[in-house]
């Protein structure tokens, strides 16, 4: 088993299992963004987008919607729609990778950030987090370190995929002074930003960076809208790069579909109480799992993260996640994606995804403490 | 101005401008199709699609599509689908290419596979075609030898694009064996086979490989089914390989949207009709064009294509085809495409899409004619 999409296949012989392994919730994309794309297609709205980068309304509702939830002005020029989170990574890796040069990253991380960099030609380079009583903790001296004359970027996700860590406004400083001394890159994967229990959104680089600092947000409607199926993101940069980006967009995929888009641009401009419920929904769930699995002494639960869509824990005495998670597949038929999968760090981790009806989390939990 | 974008966005301040300089005619996205992808929608299909690689219908869909088409069994295992034909394109070349070897490709070429080599990492070289009284000729022993030790694919289209030379089965049978002799891929770029006079389909590489040869084939839903916003094709590969286009397809964009994916299954399956109507849409536009360009003893058009989507001619006495184009969209607002941009075989040709209304095509084909 080497990853989510190998287990998923193993279960396919099980009856009535849970999956808890991706990082998807169970809701179908609500209707009024649905409703948007299906207009567009009715409409005729079926052609190539003139502009590559984006079409007028989401370029606008995007430059809308994070001047309002940041608090700054986010020109149009610094956003390009990419065809889900995963290509806007894809497209940072591009802009910012040669050969011989490196990427410094946070692990535990979400696997497909290391192989994307080995993609773009770069060397992925981690660093573990600590972890202690009071959580996961980010030691910038130790990235910093890790920094050297061939590194072009440092990147985290925050709130972090695992385990939900999230970036403060004083480290997001810190790490845009380096940058700003060293020329180096900022590479933040934001797409659990919304799912953040203290304000609307999780501290961003964006509320803290000029428009000419070497800072890339990738970003997704996958998760705060429930859109993971209709593959749709956007990548933030610098307006100084938007031709280059515009370029690249071209040689990676022309450009995304219209109608999509304009389903995106319904999301931002009338998704507000959407994503605050589903915000509601991860915070919930997160404590629904916190409350049943801390019954189990045996489960190790860090400090419940500020933000995210996981569960992050591991069992005393199981070193080994893929075997784990074998084990709670086959006995409990919940699906768990194994820590060993983020990195070395994580390696006897469980990851939880709680985006889900609490019936069906409670049922989940409910197995799973039957087997210890 | 540097490409169609360029000269798209100086268009802007033009009223009335024809634009026939993109690869996308002036056909909505067929009912049948648009109402495929809002049933899916109905249906809630926003998720993952669990085999990033595609999901069941359509992967079956094409395992049926093109045995029937090829006549010759192709099987699931060696279809992967893409968020567009450009995205095929990256996926062959992130498949083949590394720092430091090269891709031989036939020009005049679309730009994009040059920029997406780069992109790659390899080295892009071109190999110009020739043109004679009966067209634009293969010479096979000059590809050859332009091909060494780090050569890793040859890269043809067929139907080309811009010029519509179509490849025989003895030229496709001659590139295979060299390619079984020397372990060099072939990729061929086939987005336009269905847009073919004499057949169902252009000669295919699919027709004379085996399931095990190092062979690539681009395709795409745009050009016969008028899905261009749609943004999904396909890339063929040896089933061997089939588990590295799985890890580079969850890499590179994590899958394509399911309800796309239900709206592509649908134009191979009850598309037959409308393929059909579209080639002869692009043949009578071919014919429409030829003979009224035909008319002006200043233009050279080269005898007329097998296939494609395109006129490729050019005027007597205008060697620059950037100078060319801005002169036709200025003074007969009709927007044609520089052959510049394909390659130094091409700088003074002129592409022309046909795939349009033909009173559209009159009006353009009456205004080009008034400025000589």
């Amino acid at each position: 088993m080497e990853n989510i999409a190998e287990l998923a296949a193993r279960a396919q012989g099980l009856d009535g299992v849970i999956p808890l392994w991706y990082g998807e919730g169970d809701l179908v994309t609500p209707p009024f963004v649905r409703d948007a794309a299906v207009a567009a297609l009715a409409a005729g709205r079926t052609f190539y987008v003139p502009d590559m980068r984006g079409n007028a309304e989401l370029v606008a509702a995007l430059s809308a919607y994070q001047t309002r939830l940041h608090g700054r002005r986010i020109g149009p020029e610094r956003s390009t729609v990419t065809p889900g989170g995963m290509q806007s990574v894809l497209l940072a890796m591009a802009l910012v990778c040669d050969l011989g040069t490196n990427i410094v990253y946070l692990e535990p991380q979400w696997p497909n950030i290391h192989n994307c960099i080995h993609l773009a030609g770069g060397e992925p380079r981690p660093v573990p987090m600590g972890l202690d009583d009071r959580g996961w903790r980010l030691d910038l001296d130790r990235l910093f370190a890790r920094c050297d004359a061939r590194t072009r970027a440092i990147m985290f996700s925050s709130p972090a995929n695992p385990h939900g860590w999230t970036a403060t406004p004083e480290e997001l400083a810190a790490l845009l002074a380096f940058s700003r001394e060293r020329g180096i890159w900022l590479i933040a994967d934001e797409v659990y930003a919304r799912l953040y229990w203290e304000a609307d959104a999780a501290p961003s680089l964006l509320q803290v960076a000029e428009a000419d600092d070497l800072v890339l947000c990738v970003n997704s409607f996958s998760k705060a809208w429930a859109m993971t199926g209709f593959r749709v993101g956007w990548l933030n940069h610098p307006g100084a790069v938007s031709k280059q980006v515009g370029a690249l967009t071209q040689y990676m995929n022309s450009g995304t579909a219209d109608f999509i888009q304009v389903a995106a641009a319904a999301a931002l401009n009338e998704g507000e109480d959407f994503a605050r419920m589903m915000r509601e929904r991860c915070r919930s769930g997160l404590l629904q799992a916190y409350a049943r699995l801390g019954e189990n002494p045996a489960v190790r639960l860090p400090p419940m993260p500020p933000g995210g869509m996981y569960v992050f824990f591991r069992i005393d005495g199981q070193a080994n996640s893929r075997a784990a998670c074998l084990d709670v597949l086959e006995r409990a038929r919940v699906g768990l994606a194994p820590g060993a999968l983020f990195g070395a760090t994580a390696s006897a981790y469980l990851r939880m995804c709680v985006a889900r009806d609490p019936a069906q989390l409670a049922t989940a939990l409910d197995r799973m403490a039957a087997l210890t």
